[in-house]
This record gives C-alpha cells, structure tokens and sequence, in this order.
C-alpha cells in the first residue's frame, strides 16, 4: 500500500515510551481520544492523542495555536469534548496527524516555550480517566465472518450451515447506540426470557449463557445524504478510524427471541469499545488486498466490487480473567486470536451496502464487523464457537467441550467477575507496530 | 379513567377554529411540535403547539414570562428548537399543558397586552414549516399486533403462522434513528438487492414491492440507567406522548435479506413520522384495558402483568392518492381503517419489555408499535396484508388481488408519484375529539 511520511519507521519521538519497539503506541499510530484528569478537584473533557504511555493534551495544544495551522477558528472544534466536529471535515484528522506528530518528534528544536508546552500538555495515560471519544447516533452490527456464520449455522442446521444469501448480502442489523460503553464499564448480567428445550413455558431471570463477542468496528467520518448512495471507489472519505468492538451477548434470550426479526434484548444491554480511534491513515500500511473468494462462492455484486485493497491484516486476541485468578495474581489466559484478514466482507463493502439503499450513514455512527473467527479453533472469537465441539455421526451436537483454565476452574459461558480483555494490532516488516489498546469488561451479577 | 379538568368538552378557545366539532386539536389536545416560519427572510426554529389551524408560539410565549410559572430560569428550556430538554423532565409537559391552556382559555379576561400577546404568538399552521419536534437517538420497532404476524406469518408458513415466542415475548428490533423524517418528506425508491425466487442469482435495482406500515410511535419522556429496569407500574413517567409512524418497507429486499439477523435496508430508507406529539395527558381520556388474551394464550410473565388500563382507543386510517388521481382532482381513497386497542402487547409491556434487561432509553427514543392491524380485512394496515387472499385447497397462496383505484389504476405494491396519507384520532362520548394530525409521504423513483 502506498504510504506516506507518517509511517517512517525510523521516526521517533521525545516521547521517550513511544520509542519502545514493543508499544501499541508509537509516533506512527497516534489514536484519538477524550479524557478527563482532576485538577485541582474539577476535571473537564479534553481530546487526546495516545503517544507511548501517554496522553497528548489536543485540546491544550489547539489552544497554543499550534494546530490547524494557526487558524484559530477552526482549532476551536478542538475544544469539544468529541471528535464528531473534526471528523465530518475530510482531510482535518489527516492534517491534524501531520501537526501532532511534527510536535512530537525528537528531532525538532525545542525552546523554552515548547518545553513549557511539552510539559504542560503531556499527561500519563494511567492518570487519564478515558471517555467515548464519539457520540455514535446509530450503531450497526455485521456478520462478516464466514467462518463465524458457518459455525454458528452448524449449530441449528448440519447439513446446511449458511443460509443462501450470505455470499452475496453483508449482512446486518441494527445496535442500540444508547448502550455502547467505553471499555472498563462494568457489564450488568442482564435478565430476560428464555425457555429451556424441555420446558412447556419461558421464564424470566438472569442469563445462564453470557457470551462475548471479539469485533472491530470503524467510525464515519463524512456522512451521506439521505436518498445517496455512497459508491465503492468513494468509500474511504467516509472512514474515520477503527476501534476494537465487544459485543456482549445473551445466548439464552438470543435463542428464545430472535425469530423472525433478529437479536433485541440479547445484545442491547451493552457494547464495549475500547477508548482509541486508531485512524485509517495510521492502518494504511496495513491493508491488504480484499480475502480472495471460496470455490463455488460468486462474485460480489457490482456495487460491492472495487481492485482497491481493502482487506486489514489485524491481530485481535481475547483473554479471560476470572475473579479467582486475579486474587491468586494469576495473568489472563488467552481463549483466541484471530485475524480480521479473515473476514468474507471488508469494511468497504460494509459502508457501501448499508448506503446502497440510501440509508445516511452520520459522523461518529459505529459499523460492528461481526463476530472475528478464522478457520481454526483457536480463531474462534466467542465461547459460543470455542465451545462447539460439532456434531456427532448420530447427527446430533457433541456435549459441549468447557474452556480449562488454570485454577482448575471451567466455563461454558461467563461467571460473575470475569474479565474478559481483548486486544488487537497490526505488525509489518519495515513498519512499527500500531495496537488498538484494550476492551475490558467485568461481569457483575 | 381518571380526567383532569384539562379534559372538560365545555372549555373553549378564543382560537374560534379550535371550538370546532371536527377539529383534530381543540383546548384538550394541545399537541407539541417544532416550527419555522419565514420573517424578513429568516426563520428560526420555534417550539410550538397546535390549537385548531393556528400554531401557540411557545417560545415566544415563553419570552413574555407567561410559561413554567414565571420562572425565566426553568422557561430557557422552551427556546430550544426540540422538546428534548422539556420531554426529560417529569411534571413539566403537565405544568405546559396546564399555563397553555390556561392562556388559551376564552374566558380569560384579555388586557391590551394580552391581546397583543395573543396577536403575536398565534401563527397559521399552514404558513408553519412543521420540523421533527424530538431528536430520537434510538429508534425500535415492534410487532404487537398479533393480527399483522398472523397474517403475514401465513404467507411463510400457512399450517402455523404464529411462532411459538409470539404470545411470550414483545418482539421488536431497532430500527434506523438517522432516516427518521417528517410528514411531508419525499421518499425516495430504495434500490437493494432482490431474488426472484425462479432465479438462480439475485439482482441489484430499484425495489419493486415498495409498501407502507401504519403504526403509531410513543416517545420516551424521562429515560432509564443504563442497567436499572423499569417497572410496568412506573412506565408512565416514561412516556412523553405518540405520533404516527409509517414504516415504509421494501418486500423484496426484506424477503431476500432479513435470515438470520432480521430487516435492515428493507426498512432504513425511510421512516416517516407525524410532526405532532399528542401528549399522554391529552390521551388519558381514551385508556381501555389492554386486550383479552385470546383462547389458549399464555398469562404474560410477571414483568409484563399489570391491572393499569393500557389499552388505546385510537382509530387509524390509511390513504392513498396515485399522481393520476390527484391530477383529476380526485379526493384520495381510504385502504384501511384499524384501532390501536386491536394491538395484542399495550406501549407500556413494550417499554417495560425494552428495558427488562437493563437497556437505557433516553428521552426522545421512539418505539414503534408494528403495523397495525385488526380482525377483519379491511383493517390491515399494510399493502402486503391487504392484498393478501390466503391458501387455496391445494395448501398454495392464491393470486394476490391488487386495490381498485377510481382512476381505473390497480395497485399491488407504491407506485412512483404514489402519495400515502395516514391519520390517527380518538374519540369518546363526553370528550372532545382528539388528533394526531396526518403523516403524510410521496414516492419519487
């Protein structure tokens, strides 16, 4: 993929951690953000950039003048507690980059001034109380793992696991924009009805199969016009950036409710997204070109066709904490990684179909990728899948195989005080490695 | 039920047009909405309510101190152009309701000032550009009318029509909240993806089973937290008020698109909603008790139970003006005419159900009821349903019977120049009758 300056692997940065081959957050990445720090007992809103481990003051440095190259009228929308205002202005976060990571080198002079600047607008990212750095009207989920419908169809049907459409529809419904929680937030179990195969009747009561679900997700940037579509070769001004997307979900209530007109209850009481915008110039390096399709799978549409290359090599890991082994001072455990390179539709596709009716797509609205599942089983990105064991030769499921954990613990579906942390990011030969941060949650009864 | 003295049919109005028999808004309705009205070339938006063909300017009303008892501070709220900050605050769509009647009383004693006030505040509904009154951040649609599943579930499954959840659960979905649109809006065609079920693979074009759904909406008054249920008993505080919702619907995009996850581009094209919301104060008079549960139902589960009177005795009725019709001048012709109080769940199991597993509404969401549809056929409040002949002996659909139009036109599905008109009322013997208005929506190809 074509690169610009940004990427220069050789750049570094007076930051002294962000030079740190190991961190997620190098002068190359430069994630969006919105914090709050006390000060003096009052702490308001600001935006942030993430260099190392930590946070660049945005909304300090808008105010010295040194962005958006003087204009003081235009820094003030970085003033706002939100990126929504920067980022419905195509080329604002890519000048904005520009600036930020020129003020951040190591190899530019610094004055008295700039040093007072440097100090004042630095702040440790573990002091930093991290907020949504969008408002997202809407919310849209995906399904654009194959590998993920394929497994979950196998459950309800063997011998025809993907239903006819899936090779030729993204398919999607829509969130609830409302319960969409910054990563750290405590997830409530949720109550609801389910019904269990042998009961006459459903039940209402806390759900006994609490699951994750390991995604991505991209921000708009620039909306549409209700009634326009937006074409494939014009996709990428609508892209914002990338976050990591958990998906919380009650299997139980989803079992019981979902027909005919989909998931509700079952998903809307959370979603965790981690606090950084990893930006698509930052991901730049970092595209590939579009997964190639199965034997016997059609081509896209027209619409949905593009010789752009907008496949992502990510790396997304999930790991699980439970309450025992955070007393004992035991590290997480691993339950998956997998790659978004894996994924059938790419989020260019995705933004196109939504659009493809008209439907308008605002600044800030959240785009799910679904489930991230590769062909392995240890690419599996919820319990839901990790757990399948498949079908018998007397054509009905396998008992379900618990995830061993190292306190002799096991689980089917999450307990009270389970954490689950996931992560995820990008390496490349001849480039630094650019991390998304963390999405945790812990279950509370 | 229970009325206040806001209900008494003898109040009159120095408003002439509001003491009118047949009008939708006399003194006892008072529905809110927001506005603009040209002045000197600009406009700005104002809050209003509507009083027989006059728009009350309650902004300016409340300029003059005459509003939220004389307390300037409080009165702030009304210079918004959304009812947003008002709608989440408990008592004071009340108090409104109380000081606006008040003011628009005929008896009132009317100082020179006054007069001048009146003169001043008082803006033609038909020289008034009505806006959406509410910013929806959340946007969920239901299927409570078990008449509309049953009839639509026959076309999928004519042996068992109704899934087995139906009478347990108030299934529901979220819909688009960003191409919500008022009454008046154009909609446009949406294309989509399409398979003909003789063909081999789908197709991308312009829907051809373009239809409407007669629904009402209620709005969410003061929301829940995130986690915290809310009690059936405690649901009034939650509601603001209804309006008319029609959910355009493009079949066969749905037919092809909605396995597994349910409507997406089928439905967010377009969701046109009345610009007034009749407030629940206005609708108290018109409370039943929600619907019997027919023969072999289930008790809902004890979350959903209450003795309170949830049922509405609101009429609906649909409309249609072809291009033809309207340029012979012809009046449009009636499709349909239903009641709300045919609705199998009441608005209050709807909200109670949203929230039982702690999913936060916010002030402003909208919960669609679902096509609304009764018993008999002429009460089916979608085309797909109207035109609808059943199964013939040989267990296969008859031929759809497409609508008679005095033009001589026939109508399966909308045609482009196609305008679709619906209205809602109330009415009881000792109360003066109460509209909703029109929600009304051309299509353009």
């Amino acid at each position: 993929m074509p690169t610009d300056a940004t990427h220069d692997p050789s750049l570094k940065s007076w930051v002294e951690s962000a030079n740190d081959p190991q961190t997620a957050f190098p002068i190359q990445n430069l994630p969006l953000c919105s914090f709050e720090q006390e000060h003096d007992g009052h702490s308001h809103p600001h935006l942030g950039v993430v260099i190392g481990d930590r946070v660049l003051d945005v909304t300090t440095l808008a105010m010295s003048g040194k962005l958006c190259g003087g204009d003081e009228q235009l820094a003030r929308v970085l003033h706002a507690p939100l990126w929504n205002i920067v980022a419905g202005q195509p080329g604002l976060v890519r000048q904005l980059r520009a600036e930020i990571q020129d003020f951040l080198r190591s190899d530019r002079p610094a004055s008295q001034p700039i040093k007072r600047l440097r100090d004042k607008a630095l702040v440790p990212l573990a002091e930093a109380r991290l907020r949504k750095p969008l408002l997202s009207f809407d919310y849209t989920d995906f399904y654009a793992s194959k590998h993920h419908a394929t497994t979950v169809g196998s459950m309800f049907r063997p011998d025809n696991p993907l239903l006819p459409n899936y090779t030729h529809v993204p398919i999607g419904y829509h969130g609830r924009a409302s319960s969409i929680v910054p990563s750290g937030t405590p997830i409530r179990r949720p109550s609801g009805q389910t019904k269990a195969d042998d009961a006459a009747l459903p039940a209402f009561g806390p759900s006994k199969m609490l699951d994750y679900e390991m995604e991505l997700g991209v921000f708009i940037a620039s909306g549409n016009t209700l009634g326009e579509p937006i074409r494939i070769g014009d996709v990428r001004e609508h892209m914002l950036g990338m976050c990591i997307v958990n998906d919380w979900s009650a299997r139980d209530l989803q079992k019981w409710e979902y027909q005919p007109l989909g998931p509700f209850l079952a998903k809307n009481f959370a979603t965790s997204v981690s606090p950084f915008i990893v930006t698509m110039e930052a991901l730049e390096p970092f595209r590939i070109p579009g997964p190639a399709r199965g034997e016997g799978d059609p081509e896209p549409l027209g619409y949905l066709q593009t010789s752009e290359p907008w496949g992502l090599d990510v790396a997304v890991e999930v790991h699980l904490a439970t309450k025992q082994m955070r007393d004992k001072g035991m590290s997480p455990m691993r339950l998956s990684r997998g790659s978004f390179r894996d994924m059938y539709w790419t989020i260019a596709q995705l933004i196109t179909h939504h659009a493809s009716n008209g439907c308008n797509l605002q600044t800030g609205d959240l785009l799910g990728s679904g489930t991230i599942s590769g062909p392995t089983k240890d690419a599996r990105g919820c319990l839901l899948e990790l757990t399948w064991e498949g079908v018998g030769p007397d054509g009905k499921p396998k008992p379900r195989a618990p995830i061993q954990l190292p306190t002799g613990e096991t689980r089917l579906f999450l307990q009270d005080g389970d954490e689950v942390i996931m992560n995820a990011f990008c390496e490349r030969d001849g480039f630094r490695r650019i991390g998304f941060g963390e999405c945790r949650g812990v279950i509370v009864g």
